[in-house]
């Protein structure tokens, strides 16, 4: 490994965070093609998953591709699917050496992609920043490998973690650099999820706004009932980006014309089925969505749904803000009952970053 | 004000942080005599608050004070009390010019101190580094302007604002780093308080411990009936370090054999107004804290002394702890039930600093 070999392969990453939040349920690959130490090719995978970051940087770099170094931050895919294999388009293109960060755990490449290459005579060399290349493509591994989305949990409360009054106010405990954060967070995320307690308490939008978005995240609301108001932000939001309803299996579960009602208006409705607490089952919940193609899944609450999911230890990152205000006990909880005796029970957290936003304090946090 | 003004009243504020926490009731002056651009003495108010800053600072110059500078942190003193005044020591000793950050606005010095020195013909210059100094003083200012000593309070919390499980486990929330930052704020206030609930469940000792401290924080807890186990680490500390407790000043609120005892055991016994809630009331706790002397008491909950403090909107200054885990809804509740409808009606502080301590996030907020 290089020097030029870490440089290049962060730019490669780089890029590909440009396809993150859109390009599910493919991975967000960056490409960099580089010919005597000049870029020649840059590429990510674009809205919808195709074409890859590969073919991309392959076709800007055209006749400079021959010869030249492609920096890719995932093993090139090597099964026909609805285009020919990256590894395959990387020989045809005459480069001589492939750099990549690790290894696709996904079966139907699972270091194929590198034997056809060194197969063609192309020198690869893998391991090149393994580690932040992991984090960036966490949600595709997370769904190759477990089955489900990457989740984000945020919390923005009060210094005593509160989050609404008892009377349920909870316009703004955060100052606007805060929630500014939390859009931004949304666009990096394929979706964003709430329970449905959330969304009858507060209707809300869920939608990136003030922020250029050219796109929208999926909306998923968990709702076993489906007992949503079928008027107000969401209902007509819903030809403004997509919604989906993640409803109980069970017999009696949801009326039928509720099923009817929000499809007939856009939203796409999934069954789930429903754990012996009453609420959907955290870990189908997720299967679900892992299923219907999503990597990365942003959960803004409420606090029963966090704590569902805290208790399932399903949360791979946790994204908090404290604001300078106390509520005190009667105000609502931002996690919910969890049934924890013991200390030693209860789900931890490393601390991956501190920082002050506007008047809150910013911590972020990955599973211990 | 010259660049040498700043830097000596900068050394004086840090000489007067050495005597902070064990002077009171006298503040936690410094002062630094200055002859041709030198150092010629130090000092700081000594344990039990004399001799003052100014005394020692001076006796260390000795002859080298005469057509000095002095650097104090406070206007000198002007009332004969157990030492003639420190105005008049700066003057007999033959200082030229005296540099303080503020007027004392106690009414036996008042710009008293500043007078003497002018009619003796001592140029005076004041206001340099005030605002750093008034913090310094705060605990000081707030006994002589408000009548009471100022309060800091800490939570220390998992990150959904808990301080225990439902069963009441809470060693160790937040780990080794944090714990010693909280001894280290002991030692910097005059006073540690906690209420009686906190004080039967934990049994604390309250106590510095490990810190190589030379002296002890005094420790207060408010416990209106006084019904506190007269065995166990806080009973048999007694000894180690002063113990005062609050109790009600109602007709029957404490068995006068309680009082009794815990005297005998050498712990001092204040009686505190009642408030209509049944607790005690707490600007009348905090009143007696500054009639009996202290000028900066350092609260470590429970979650009801906690509520009624901010709901008073007596807390100065909030530190917080938060690790990385989370307790859920039935946890115990960092601040107790505050009566409060509307955000807008909540106590807000402003962020002072933020970062991380071992594997926790310390945040510090002032009053907003």
């Amino acid at each position: 490994m290089t020097g030029d070999d870490t440089r290049f392969m962060a730019l490669a990453l780089s890029l590909g965070r440009r396809g993150a939040g859109r390009c599910w349920p493919n991975p967000a690959v960056g490409c960099v093609v580089v010919r005597n130490g000049r870029v020649a090719g840059r590429g990510w995978t674009q809205p919808g998953g195709r074409p890859h970051a590969e073919t991309v940087a392959l076709a800007q770099a055209g006749e400079a591709a021959r010869g030249a170094t492609a920096y890719v931050t995932l093993e090139p895919c090597a099964h026909h699917g609805k285009t020919p294999p990256c590894a395959e388009a990387l020989v045809a293109a005459g480069v001589a050496r492939v750099v990549t960060a690790f290894v696709d755990p996904d079966p139907r490449v699972a270091g194929g992609g590198h034997a056809i290459l060194r197969q063609a005579g192309v020198e690869v060399t893998t391991g090149v920043l393994e580690a932040q290349a992991r984090r960036h493509h966490a949600g595709f591994l997370s769904r190759v490998v477990q089955g489900r989305p990457a989740l984000t949990l945020k919390l923005a409360t009060s210094f005593d973690g509160r989050i609404a009054t008892a009377t349920g106010e909870s316009r703004w405990i955060t100052g606007p650099e805060a929630r500014r954060l939390v859009h931004a967070e949304r666009l990096r995320h394929d979706a964003v999820l709430v329970g449905g307690g959330t969304a009858r308490a507060d209707d809300p939008q869920l939608t990136v706004r003030d922020m250029g978005a050219a796109w929208q995240p999926v909306r998923v609301i968990a709702a076993r009932h489906l007992t949503l108001p079928r008027q107000g932000r969401l209902w007509d939001s819903v030809p403004d980006a997509p919604l989906w309803l993640l409803h109980g299996a069970r017999e009696g579960d949801v009326k039928p014309e509720a099923v009817e009602a929000w499809q007939a208006q856009g939203a796409r409705t999934l069954p789930v089925e429903v754990a012996p607490s009453g609420q959907l089952d955290s870990a189908a919940l997720l299967s679900a969505l892992g299923q219907a193609g999503l990597t990365r899944v942003f959960c803004e609450g409420g606090g029963a749904l966090a704590a569902s999911l805290l208790q399932a230890g399903l949360v791979d990152r946790l994204v908090g803000f404290t604001a300078g205000l106390a509520l005190g006990a009667e105000g609502q909880p931002s996690i919910g009952a969890m049934g924890l005796d013991r200390l030693a029970e209860a789900p931890r957290f490393r601390l991956s970053s501190v920082r002050q936003v506007g008047a809150d304090v910013m911590h972020e946090w990955e599973r211990a």
